[in-house]
């Protein structure tokens, strides 16, 4: 079969013939990819950066949003069946430790990612647990099934609390900020402000509800916070950009007793007003990574299923599995909200 | 000032000149009122049932479904101004309880009801106790600013728990049940089922975005329930009738781990199959009563004053303030959904 | 090997010798019994009742309460090692349906009950699925270990909501209610009310930290909880008796906006006054069966694993395996409080 | 009456003859003080920190820190009566602020402070709402009464979430940090590890219930809570103490997935890793201040009056009214825990 192949330490991935995945083991489901998707660290790892270094031992087939059709399974398998039209859930967990034992997969520390730690699915086939697949309801259009992973981490960043009758801003409009503006739309949210740098990237946020929007440079963020809230702030603010200084305007645009998320990873340590900012508000603080499993994708996919939560506007391009690379070359120059890539 | 008063034991009430409210004391408040809205309780006390002939003492004016502007305020008053625009609350709670000192006040054993133990908004002029008072955001029309108390019920209903991805149903259609179809909707809810006898209310449901409905006598309630969940059952049931074959209907069109709100009121004991329909089920049940003072009134408004929620197709009437009687009597006939009557 | 085995479908069970479980599939694990007790459910299966009848498949090794050593483990096992020291849980689930991907796996409709659907525990070895296996601290008393099952019922009713600080009634002294007291004691419970028909375990329950004791037949239950919350209402109630009346009690000695947690499983239908006794007080009721699937372990074996939590009174009979009879018999005449049987 | 009041800009405050409070108004109550202690806020005022020179106004009357007998009541009070016994609430607030009426008065942004924005209790009687008073129930001493303010910050942090069956650390063992030791153990807490730079501290932690102390200077923190807790970190972890070093060891010695509460406050910005140590670990963060009106107190009085918790060791002093300056140095020094001061 074909796939992106990150053969060596260095940047860039290489279209291969290689092996069609072995026979599924017990518990196993192999897939055939009807489409993928790339995600910010499939960049990471196309550019070989330093987590990436670190992280990711070639040769790797890269790759983890997909969707697919499951096309063979391993004994034992309840989960799918041959012919299941299936999304593929990228953190695979342990199952035993105490996280995943208490409900917390998604921060069990012996996750595997798929094509990070294993094998990935920019390939025709790919091969994974049952227990990663989550079976799509016959409603949902393929593009939209496909970039699920993603979307849930917004949606379990936005749905971690209130958010019905909750005035909210997101800060950082990349693909899950945006997310994060329909989700919270979607939800009842009464009023949703948008940041971000990028004026393509505030106009997509419009587009998925946005009722204001601001530019951290040439807005005065804080005043408009102030604005829109009757002088009392935001009650919800989920920090989507990892900046530091967006961090730092999180604590200080939400409404004393509010909630912090935050899921944008910083790349240097950041300094805080602990005390004014935090403390002295009774701020709720929530760090947030992945989904609920799988809490997140049953809701989300009920969200997706009924129309309620309307993201296609997000998937501003759709090009043939062939094309991964000029799909890369958008992200790298930020032209894009999320890029799908259908079987070719 | 113009006055509806229940004079004496019996039903009816008569439309009489009486003095204006005395001069607010310390931390009271008096409002002109702007318009005023007919609740099943004030029927009752119309027809004077059983429950009314124990509980009000004539004279009494009646009503306790208000908005208005304040006119003028007690010693002590900070929570509103004169010319505040506001809402009542018809729970006047006593604050200091354990309940009250909970955050709990919505069952607070010492309340007072507007209408029912003190005298009314059926009347020109009322005077309340300023905690008592919701402040109203200037986007809210004044018909819809009226009938929040009653849809306040809806909003503590639905609220208790999950709505967003959530499929719903919703047991029994007058003004609360209908109240709580068009709030599911705008928390998120991706499937609300709405079930009621009269054929009006359901089309009044499907107005208000119920995507399904049924007839409790010409269909089947529980297979249709199956239909629309994939065999598995709803994930939050409101119970808004009161009749003993919902609330038991309520148990079994429930999934295992959901929810079931108790909000309409039984008029007779119920037998339940607690261990089949209940237990084993694991259901989460929760009976409900008025607001949550004032969680439920952040949360009704903002929804209203953004837009989110719509609830305008419920206003069936509108009449003077002097034909009140003709709206006791569609009341009556259940031939309306909320009637609200303006100062004239 | 022995085991007690239902022969054939009628009263009694049989000393047998079988051949030992086939060797571990995938997933699966081989525990040698270092002891196991005899829960109600045994009792009925023993005795044959209604339930066993359409339940229980002759031939069945019976049992589900045991703690013992891992002896082998299947391919794909990484929850034990041989040697691991664990205790089962009883309820097998499915892993795949909506309420397990919800974290709500105790209620699985496809769970499977050791010694009812599959062959149990009354054996010197048993065969499980490693996701059914806790790992325990070496700190537990084998007795300890082996009745976490049914302690783990208590545990998780009793933290199914807030406890420390609370005033907390329990209706039913059998193990479970007994267990319930001693959990709400070790939780910071501020007042522990316990009642029972038998003075046998009013005694014991007092015992393990019950503040008081009633007797529903020569006590005035509703007079003594109102002593006891001065006037109030007890903030939680568990009803762990299954008793109509006791079903009845509890939402009336519950205050207004208290939670009820029901766990007894009444044989026959239950009439309730829904509006005076749930709804006008806001009640919570928790519906609750089995335990949660592993938070309510996790919490229970800190508990006892720290000494926090002393339900050693609770054991009042510790039996060789080979004098199973002997205890059932004990059960059927009610006299005793868990009986241990260690492997002989 | 005589009362301690800082009577001008400037360490040091006076013991000096006063006039009685004015008559209560309505809703107000004056107290007679029966005996009063010693918050850091105090120690702050007296010396006059930063802090205290811009918010403080002399002439003003010190402390908040109280418990004593109703003597009049104003017009309207129902909350107490006189000859009540009560205690203090310190934050005074609005009553009406979104805050206030979403039942987060603790961040209300009007609140005012007895002995701080106001006249306080460091006299023989003292003049303050009914709102901010809570009776007593008999069973509580005197000392154990007066200290509930500052006990009330520590029940408030540690029950913000799971207590029962978790392994917690407390950094910081100030007053309110053993506290947070004692009120851990009461509700359940399976291993409690306290850190603090004093030995005296340290050693009243462990009297108070600490199962291992450790301090930050000579022993490895990271390393013992390590071994504490299998390697895996703690269930929660209260910083009680305010400084950097242990702000951001909070956040490493905290378990993936579990929550850290921010007590202490930092006296400068804090720099922290939230990637690696906040975000992919997905805790929860909780910034707590103050106490809960009044569900904190509800907690912690039906705690003290049963006996559960035993906080009489943190009361290391008890002197006259008139030995206040000695009690003060005392502080000063730190050579106490808590000093209580009775009537003379």
């Amino acid at each position: 079969m074909r796939a992106y192949v990150k053969t060596a330490a260095g940047p860039g991935e290489q279209l291969l013939k290689v092996p069609l995945p072995e026979p599924p083991d017990a518990g196993e489901v192999v897939v055939k990819v009807k489409a993928t998707s790339i995600c910010g660290t499939d960049l990471h790892i196309h550019l070989w950066d330093g987590w990436s270094a670190i992280r990711v031992k070639p040769p790797r087939i890269m790759g983890h949003e997909f969707t697919g059709e499951v096309i063979s399974i391993g004994p034992g398998v309840s989960a799918v069946k041959v012919g299941s039209c299936v999304t593929g859930e990228s953190h695979w967990t342990c199952g035993y430790c105490l996280q995943c034992r208490l409900g917390q997969q998604h921060v069990c520390a012996q996750t595997k990612i798929l094509g990070v730690d294993v094998d990935g699915c920019f390939a025709e086939f790919v091969k994974v647990p049952q227990g990663s697949l989550w079976v799509n309801l016959p409603d949902v259009p393929t593009k939209l099934a496909c970039i699920q992973d993603p979307l849930g981490n917004a949606v379990h960043a936005v749905m971690s609390g209130p958010v019905a009758g909750c005035r909210v801003a997101v800060l950082g409009c990349g693909p899950i900020g945006i997310f994060a503006v329909a989700v919270a739309r979607s939800a009842g949210a009464s009023h949703v402000f948008a940041t971000d740098l990028s004026s393509y990237r505030l106009k997509l946020a419009s587009e998925l509800g946005a009722d204001e929007t601001g530019h951290p440079q040439s807005d005065d963020i804080e005043r408009l916070s102030q604005a829109q809230t009757n002088g009392i702030g935001f009650d919800a603010v989920f920090e989507m950009s990892g900046a530091p200084a967006a961090i730092r305007q999180a604590m200080r645009i939400c409404r004393r007793g509010g909630r912090v998320v935050l899921m944008g990873i910083p790349s240097s340590r950041v300094d805080l007003d602990i005390a004014e900012d935090m403390i002295f508000k009774g701020l709720e603080i929530q760090c947030v990574v992945g989904r609920r499993l799988y809490q997140t994708w049953q809701t989300m996919h009920e969200l997706l299923a009924s129309g309620r939560l309307n993201v296609l506007p997000t998937i501003t391009h759709e090009l043939p599995f062939s094309e991964l690379p000029e799909g890369m070359e958008l992200m790298r120059r930020g032209e894009c909200g999320k890029v799908v890539f259908h079987a070719d």
